[in-house]
């Protein structure tokens, strides 16, 4: 038995430095709870580092040492980020990752890979920065029927739209906030974009339902084209826009999605500002279980990976590591998705409409031919001569018969001027 | 090997009837798990129940049953919950407990025990209810320095409060409407004395700092003298009253306490009502991490034991139970308890005062002499003819010299008309 809990630790960025970092000022407790002292042997990056006695160029260098109990991902992405896992577990070694993307698309060979090979893979830190999810989800509520996930996932939207919120400002405007606090990074697609908030989605709804939920099966919309606007009409109705990443359990399958929604003011997510990420997951005896913590940043995600290494630790230094498979992957359990058009919700929706008679009562007629029930009808005081801005807030109704309604009345150039904006009303 | 996972139950009163209910219904989730059908072999119980061909009369034989790898506490209390549980131990099983008070009094002995004999005790449901605090802290926060742990713990006490504040009724009504929902016993007095707060924030502190903090250590107030008018008179000052446990790391120690504390209205803990729980964990690099979810109520309760019983069963599966220590009982550690008295906080005080030329002076008086200084003073709209209520909010002070100068008020007649009321400002 070596002496150490040697790491290669491959990706030297941000949350890379944050891990050496830790894992040095932190040393007694992770001896305390070890009983072995954690030791970064190897650091792989593309460049070279300030620790040159650690550098090692090639990642395969790391994952041939035989003194090497545990390999740390943080490279992110898709390639090679897949083969280093793979190679790694195929060698016999432990892994760590904070890569949501390559979890989320390769699910199945990764966990099948680690229970072939009995070796384990923890990944905290690639669900909601430094808060426990995953092992809340998988462990703590092991026991629940679940029922709905409902997170607010990404750390870079969450600042943009708390930007927009707070300052007025327009979306360019936040993002660049965003970027200058370093919370979101100079190509910032797949924060914005909704995909990252989905890969996490896919994660946390694979471990719930025992199924591999794909990205592909996930309806998914950003924040880019979100009108400052909406937010600020939105506020005077008592409602923050979040961007949401949610699954829920109907009768016709799991209903996912991403996008921008409405919460109400009172709700535990209206409070979950800047870098703050946010997870409620219900089961059916536990009711909701809430969990909120930093999404973004080095520390808390380098925190939430040091953590993965210290309870991975534990296992390697008793030799019982990957004995217990991390998620028990079952391919004969088959989880139907709701298709997206079929998923039902209230909606905000905006009407750019041409100021004259009878207009009104065509979009109602429109809305009301394809079952789109109204809950209230507002005039928006932001109005000018020939264009009238009316916002109608929606009972529940199903999202393909609205986008039918408002596909019909966005034709109709006797109406709107401009495309009808909707929002998902969430709680 | 058994075809089954054997559980021997150990009390059957509501949450023992939850967690027989919950294992039923749930039985293909908890096969997927762990791999085996998890069964329950024998209860026992005081009184005979409505399942007489698992019923046994005495501990002893679950213990002795070769057949049975798990043994699940449910009787709460001292004794004879520490004999089972440690005679379980050493008779070779692995142990589920929601026991906050044996482990919170025995701590050394138990994990010492199940140490030595290479078994598990698993106890998520001891603190917060269905809340995963427990792994949350010891595993989601493993690299975190803690600085901080505050939490609304009792599930009971918080249905009081909240009644309280939303009704406006006094300490007595809000009880009794608590024991008729079903969130208050017959017998409330360890929930409204702060003692289970306290058995909490002792497991908590324990696994933080890995030292043995005990409950002698945590200075203890419970709420049953709480007086509605400061509930009301403080909703104005925009607080909400919460029993809060806190662990704080300060310099000289950590400084621990229960009592009944006020919360800004946004605050995350305003909003926790009635038999919800919470629990905000502070690390140096992660920030702060808020859970959040029922901690009193059968199912909430009875969930939390079933996910134990299912991520223990994994392990006896493989044979790998008890390998890993549950708890690094390290007792090498020495942590320092701060003395109360050395507790520095902003309080609330409320004089009610004989309404005539110079009190005021000769209160200011004495609060400068021991070095408390006055934040605000507000006069409150609730006096009658001769007797006025002042309410004073202090800066950041010390314990023992506010009590100082509250015993040399309440001892001098002249000035006020009965004892002051004084309440810490948490947040």
């Amino acid at each position: 038995m070596n002496k150490y809990i040697n790491v290669g630790l491959v990706g030297y960025g941000t949350v890379g430095k944050g891990v050496v970092k830790i894992l040095e000022e932190n040393k007694k407790i992770a001896l305390r709870k070890v009983g072995k002292p954690i030791r970064i042997k190897s650091i792989c990056d593309l460049r070279s580092i300030d620790k040159p006695e650690l550098y090692v160029k090639n990642f395969k260098d790391i994952i041939k040492d035989p003194e090497i109990d545990l390999i740390v991902e943080l490279i992110g992405g898709y390639e090679p980020a897949r083969t280093i896992i793979i190679e790694a577990l195929k060698a016999g070694k432990n892994v760590v990752t904070a890569n949501k993307a390559v979890l989320a698309k390769y699910w199945d060979q990764i966990f099948t890979t680690a229970q072939d090979c009995q070796k384990s893979i923890y990944y905290e830190a690639s669900v909601g920065g430094v808060i426990p999810v995953v092992q809340g989800l998988s462990e703590g509520l092991a026991s629940e029927e679940i029922l709905e996930i409902k997170g607010i996932l990404n750390g870079t939207t969450n600042f943009i739209l708390s930007e927009m919120t707070k300052n007025g400002v327009n979306y360019e405007a936040a993002l660049k906030s965003a970027q200058n606090s370093g919370f979101a990074e100079a190509d910032p697609s797949f924060d914005v974009n909704g995909i990252d908030t989905a890969n996490k989605l896919a994660i946390l709804s694979s471990l719930a339902w025992g199924d591999w939920i794909k990205v592909k099966d996930i309806s998914v919309k950003g924040i880019s084209d979100l009108d400052i606007e909406d937010v600020l009409i939105t506020q005077n109705f008592g409602y923050d826009v979040k961007l949401i990443g949610s699954a829920e359990k109907t009768k016709d399958g799991i209903d996912l999605s991403v996008q921008p929604c409405l919460v109400n003011h009172d709700h535990a997510f209206a409070t979950v500002e800047n870098e703050y990420n946010a997870v409620m997951i219900t089961g059916k005896d536990s009711g909701d279980v809430l969990f909120y913590g930093k999404g973004a940043g080095q520390q808390p995600a380098a925190s939430a990976v040091v953590s993965d290494i210290i309870n991975l630790s534990k296992f390697i230094v008793t030799n019982t590591a990957g004995i217990v498979p991390d998620v028990v992957y079952d391919k004969r359990i088959k989880i139907k998705v709701l298709h997206s058009g079929k998923s039902k919700a209230s909606y905000y929706l905006r009407f750019s409409i041409l100021d004259k008679p009878g207009v009104l009562s065509k979009i109602s007629g429109i809305l009301g031919k394809f079952k789109v029930s109204i809950a209230s009808l507002t005039q928006s005081d932001i109005s000018d001569n020939d264009c009238a801005q009316i916002i109608i807030i929606t009972h529940k109704t199903c999202r393909e018969n609205l986008e039918k309604a408002l596909k019909q009345i966005n034709a109709t150039k006797s109406i709107v001027k401009s495309k009808v904006v909707k929002i998902k009303i969430e709680i």
